[in-house]
Order: C-alpha cells, then structure tokens, then sequence
C-alpha cells in the first residue's frame, strides 16, 4: 500500500446546493475512481467496474431524481473500497478487506496509519461538506430532507433478490414508511420497507452522523441496479420515483 | 448588527491531541470572548462576565482535568452568545435574544444571513476540528470517550440550587451512572442525575452529533460554579473528579 501523502485531500461533490426543493440527496457510492496515491487496490478492470467498487447507477439516479426535485446532491469522489462514507472509520467495512465474494488486496493488513490517512482524506472532507450543507440550511430556517441514494446487486452470495426498491430507516421510521406506502400507491415496483438490509446491518451511518442529531426527516433508497442499468432505465425510474418522494415529503414536512 | 466578512472564522482550540488517555475532553462554553465582527452585543461588563455569556470555571476545570487524565481537550473560541456550540443552529437558544432575566440586544432580530454567517464562522469549524479529532482516534483503534465540561449558576432565576455535581446522559447512559457512583463513592459532592438539566432540555447536542453516531461512551459533566471560582478550588475540583472519572471510565470500557 502506498502511505497517502499528507496533502492529499478529495472533496465531496456538491452540486446545486441551492435548488429550490427541501431535499438533499446523498449519494456515498457513487463512483470507483481509484485515483492515486491508493490505486486500483489490485483489483481487476471487472472488479472495479463491479457493485464491490460502488452502487451501479446511483449516481445517474440520483442526478436525475435532483433535477425533477430542486434538490442538492452530495457524492462520493473515489470508491467505496478506499474509503466507505457510509461506515464510521473504525468499521470493518469502512475499509473492507474483503467484499461478498472478493478480497480486496490493498486492504490487506492495514496500519492505523493507512487507515487515519484514507479517513483523513476522503472520509472528514465528504462528511464536513455534507455537514456544511445541513446547517447552512438550518441556519436559514430551511431544514433539508435526507434522502441517501443507494443500489444494490440482483444476485448476492449466489441468491437473486426479489425486492426492486427497498426503503431503509433508521432511528426515525416517518419518511421511509410514507416512502413505501407512496410507492404501493404510485407504482408498481417490488418495494420493501428494510430491505435487502436495515439498520442492524450498520447501514444508515450517514443518516445517525448528519440527520438525527438536527432531527431531520430522512431515509436511505436502495434500487435494484439491474432497473437503472442504462440512461434510459435511469430517466424512466426517476419519473416513477420523483412523485413519490415529493408525496411523501410533503407529508412528512406538513 | 455587523455582518461578517466571509473569511471570519474561529478555529476551535484542540490542546494535547495525542494525549495518552481514552478521554476526550469538550469545552463548548469555555470562552466569553465577543471578538470582531460581532462585538460585545450590546452588552455590559457585568453581563459579558456573568454565567450568561459562558461557563465560568469549565475551561481552568477541564484543563486541569485533561492535565490529570491525559486527556485531550477540544475548547470554544468565543461567547456562547455569538453562537453556542451545544446548540443546533436552528435552535432558538443557538444565538439566544435573553438568556435567563437577560435581554441580548445584538441578538435582536437576526437575519437568516446573519445565522449563516455565525454558524460557519464558529459553529462548523468547532465541530469540524472535534469531529477530526474523534475520527482520528476511531481510524487509529483507540475510540476516545466523549466528555463535555460545564458550570451551572448557583441562583438561577432567583432560586438557589442545591446541587454541585450534575451528571447528563442522552441516548446512552452507561458512563453518566458510572459517574455518578464513583461520585458518590469517592466524594461528599451534592451529585445528581441529569440536574439542573437533562436531554429533555436540549443540552445533550453535542453528545448527540459526536458521540452517539459512533456509539462512543459519553457523559456531560455539570458543576455548580461557585465551587470552580478561584485557582485553588479549581485544582482541588480536579483533584477530586479526576480518580472519579477515571474509575468510571475504565468500568464502562472493560
């Protein structure tokens, strides 16, 4: 492993920050770049094109979900295997060693030093500029709805997965369940409430870091990525979902 | 009211990072410094010395605490009343128009621009160098343990208070216990659970944006001022919290 050199530093994107929705998305697997110093943690051009690097499709749904909205969006700069922003610094899987059938060869053996460095790096830039966000618009009384945008792989250790949307909460159940009952309503989608995972399952970090201590209406979206493979699969499942997140907030927010 | 220049910002203060212990040690009404732009907002001496603007005795307490410890200590660079730090910034009491019998001219009518302007000129980068601080020790395997320092006035709102030890929990309230047994074990201190005031109060922000995302154990430490008025009683207060503290902290981390 390359020891990170002390200047490195990889923001967050942060586009239109101020759109005139309420709703700021996160989007925290959002590329596989692997920039130096880390590299391609010897992996292979497949590996890293696969679900292992990142969510396929999230951030192109994301994008399109922002722009029907008038939300913010905040993502990932590099892949989630150097630095996972939805897991705190000292989790297993912040820097996995090993993902659902893979291991992961420059995360082998990891000194707190590698780990302090790829944390300082990507993992406190991209929380301090989501942070900065929330409290800009708390401070001028527009408190923001977290929505994080995640997706997850048709086939798991071998076993297809039925779900196609899957609304995750965490401490604060509200939005994910008007979520859920609004996509019933409005489409006709597979859509789970804590599905393929749940907070159990330390997923909802980003959500107990940047909303729940401010209170803030949220919730973590999980698509099947098989349904938002190509750009026009990606337009079309924004168009379904774009209602379905403006019901449900104005429900929440009423 | 002034309005800040954008590049006005006030770093918190990080003493003894690398101190050997677990404890990590918060100060957020440490200062009543009314720097520029701000000014003393319209306040007078009396007010800008009293236990309005800050804590009195927290700072000389929480050093000569961390001293003890080994603890590191992060600690607020200005009044409470140009923003307070255990507050979000939507809060009503994050830039507070009266405080206990106190009008706060400066405070009067803040524009949204002006809340902006002091949450990012104070309140993110306070937290910004805490949340550093804290992802640095979970990146290299040693997860601090949080605790905030207060004071509290003996007569508030003309009524005396009897207690001289308040111990504060939010979510987890392994470590406040912990406290307040080793207190009672090892002092003839007045202590109490959640007095002069609890969660319920809004008084747990801090804890609850730093400490309880990362599951850290936490506790907010209240001591009535007149007991931490001079040097000596300082040290002596150190003296005797010091051994409870660390009692606790190696109960609730065995």
């Amino acid at each position: 492993m390359s020891v990170l050199a002390a200047e490195a530093s990889f923001a967050a994107s942060v586009d239109c920050p101020e759109g005139p929705g309420a709703i700021l998305l996160v989007c925290e697997h959002a590329s596989n770049a692997f920039p130096a110093p880390w590299g391609d943690l010897g992996l292979t051009d497949d590996q890293r094109r696969a679900h292992i690097a990142w969510d396929p499709g999230a951030l192109a749904l994301a994008r399109a979900l922002a722009q029907r909205l008038g939300a913010g969006l905040v993502h990932a700069p590099v892949s989630r295997l150097i630095a996972d922003l939805n897991r705190a610094p000292d989790h297993a899987g912040a820097m996995a060693a090993r993902s659902e059938v893979f291991d992961i060869p420059g995360n082998q053996g990891l000194t707190p030093q590698a780990r302090l460095a790829r944390t300082q790096a990507v993992y406190l830039p991209f929380h301090a500029a989501l942070h900065a966000e929330v409290c800009r618009r708390l401070a001028l009384g527009t408190p923001p709805v977290l929505i994080t945008i995640h997706s997850f792989t048709p086939v798991y250790f071998g076993r297809p997965r039925a779900v196609e949307f899957g609304v995750i909460h965490d401490a604060d159940d509200r939005l994910a369940r008007a979520i859920v009952a609004a996509a019933q309503d409005l489409t006709r989608l597979h859509v789970a409430l804590n599905e393929p995972y749940s907070a159990a399952d330390d997923v909802t970090h980003t959500l107990r870091l940047q909303a729940t201590p401010y209170r803030l209406a949220n919730a973590m979206l999980e698509l099947r990525n098989d349904l938002i493979a190509t750009p026009e699969q990606v337009q079309a499942m924004a168009d379904l979902l774009a209602p379905v997140l403006a019901r449900a907030v104005a429900e929440v927010c009423a």
